[in-house]
């Protein structure tokens, strides 16, 4: 069932186990107690940062799947993706199953489109059990994105960190775990940002376009979550958010805490805080996961936001898309 | 229903109609008698080569809607992809609408990949209708993952020529139009191919491992269908498809054709034929669809196939891992 742009998961799928695999940097703060593995060399005994990548990839979907009592076979589907051209890193992931791979591409919310889009494979009954994964990793995504490490560039103040992890989690039909209730899909928003290294600024129109319809088409208001969490806005893209659901109506400040803004434990080495596609994916798949399985948080809105765009539109002239969609976890 | 890995879809979602865009080179091929737009200069009055694919795409989509008398209020999602990097033609074209999107990465097996979560959407009562689309163009595709047009590179005899055009079909609960019957989802497939200018050779193993599977989920044999088409596997991979396909007991010579091969009027100049994102879109989303509806085909299994390299993977030394995903179409 649609209600807006809200799709309903009459069956519930359940978040059945969940895993994350973080970086040297990423462990100083809270996931270095609530990763699954934690990095000391983030080159992961690779001979590449993408290689590296991949193999955080391949351990949170590993990870995920025995934590859950599972084996390959008992999962129906991989829905990943990654922000390397190609999503190289899912790709090469899925290579080493023998269970289907549906490749997504969503940037930095490729976490709650893959739960988004597995949920509804669950609940429509075409699949028993799928697991929804991505990561990043700091150090290909500034060489593909920005510079070369080597050239030392300054970072300007507005920048954030790539998360150097990933995270992973199976959705199960079923009566146990915690319960996907519904997925809102969002729209491309452009506010007509062209800097590419102010994402938070770029990102935070359309995380509140997609939290305020989401209020809107399953009638509620922000304080029936006990956490309206986005992916990775880092501090100025959150004290935006605030301001534009608050603009439209929308009280969240109260409850929104952003990925990228607890992820380090410092965050003014990290300007802004962090962001990629695995910042999202680590924070949640351990730190929120957990505390929602040990009835910390009961409701969740998690709204994981993507800037869609490429070092070639970006060259090109072009303002930066984003998009966020949004998935409501309740235990 | 899941059996094996393929969905089957109850309701039968229905595409209802459906519209191509191709280049000044693709039109002097069956697409010059089927496409909706067919292009004079495939700059398309754009800046870029980007931008001029992206605007196919949006063409490509909008035609769909409106072909089918349908409005933007009409449409629940967009699934789309393609092949340039952060698949920006997608993320660009949704951005001019204002319904959801769900960005979709599976290299040129991007059109079957979209029609099959399309569907299961629309068949799971999610949705009521949405559009899956792709494109591709030839001098985008060769500056990202090849050379400069401006260097003249010869082109080995195993090259394919990537497909300038675009083509995307609406999928709409109902019971008018062809119906999707069912959907095989692919596994990655990787025989160590590392030559990046013999996709066929790549991707011929995926296109075998994906129709097989099919047919053994669903209890069919070759003759059961009017057409087996691959998307670009070009002349060598088509005849390896056949072989693999052969060695396993299926034999698929009568009725197997390759949108790559018959895309181009004079398959020599293009040594393979063609190859990308838009080939089966284009020839799937004119030629074939206009030949369902008007009953000269009534069962088509469409396997499109997907390279998930990138040039980094590349010039790591990595081999090509391939999918394709399949879908079962009926009049």
């Amino acid at each position: 069932m649609k209600k807006g742009n809200t799709l309903f998961f009459k069956s519930q799928p359940r978040i059945t186990s969940f895993a994350a695999v973080c970086g040297s940097k990423e462990k100083e703060g809270i996931l270095g107690s609530y990763a699954d593995v934690t990095l000391s060399d983030d080159m992961y005994e690779e001979s590449t940062f993408e290689k590296a990548e991949c193999k955080m990839l391949t351990t949170a979907i590993a990870l995920a799947i025995e934590k859950g009592g599972y084996s390959e076979k008992d999962i129906d589907a991989l829905l990943s993706g990654d922000l390397l051209n190609q999503i190289i890193s899912a790709s090469f992931a899925a290579r080493d199953y023998n269970f289907p791979f549906l490749g997504l591409y969503s940037a930095c919310s490729t976490m709650s489109e893959s739960i988004l889009l597995g949920s509804a494979l669950v609940d429509g009954g075409f699949v028993k059990r799928v697991v929804a994964a991505t990561g990043s990793h700091f150090a290909s995504a500034e060489r593909q994105y920005r510079y070369p490490l080597e050239l030392g560039c300054t970072r300007p103040p507005q920048a954030q960190w790539t998360v150097t992890g990933a995270g992973g989690c199976v959705i199960s039909a079923g009566d146990k775990g915690i319960r996907v209730t519904s997925g809102t899909m969002g729209k491309v928003c452009d506010y007509g940002v062209t800097d590419v290294n102010n994402m938070g600024a770029a990102m935070a129109p359309a995380a509140a376009d997609t939290i305020i319809q989401h209020f809107k088409d399953t009638d509620t208001v922000p304080e029936d979550y006990d956490l309206i969490l986005t992916g990775d806005l880092g501090a100025l893209g959150s004290r935006i958010v605030k301001d534009l659901a608050w603009e439209k109506g929308f009280d969240i400040s109260e409850n929104h805490v952003d990925c990228g803004e607890i992820v380090y434990k410092v965050i003014e080495k990290e300007f802004q805080g962090g962001s990629g596609a695995g910042c999202s994916a680590t924070v949640l798949n351990s730190y929120i996961l957990t505390k929602m399985n040990a009835g910390r948080y009961k409701r969740v809105l998690f709204a994981a936001t993507g800037a869609l765009l490429s070092t070639v539109s970006s060259g090109q002239g072009e303002s930066i898309p984003c998009i966020s969609h949004a998935v409501e976890l309740m235990v």
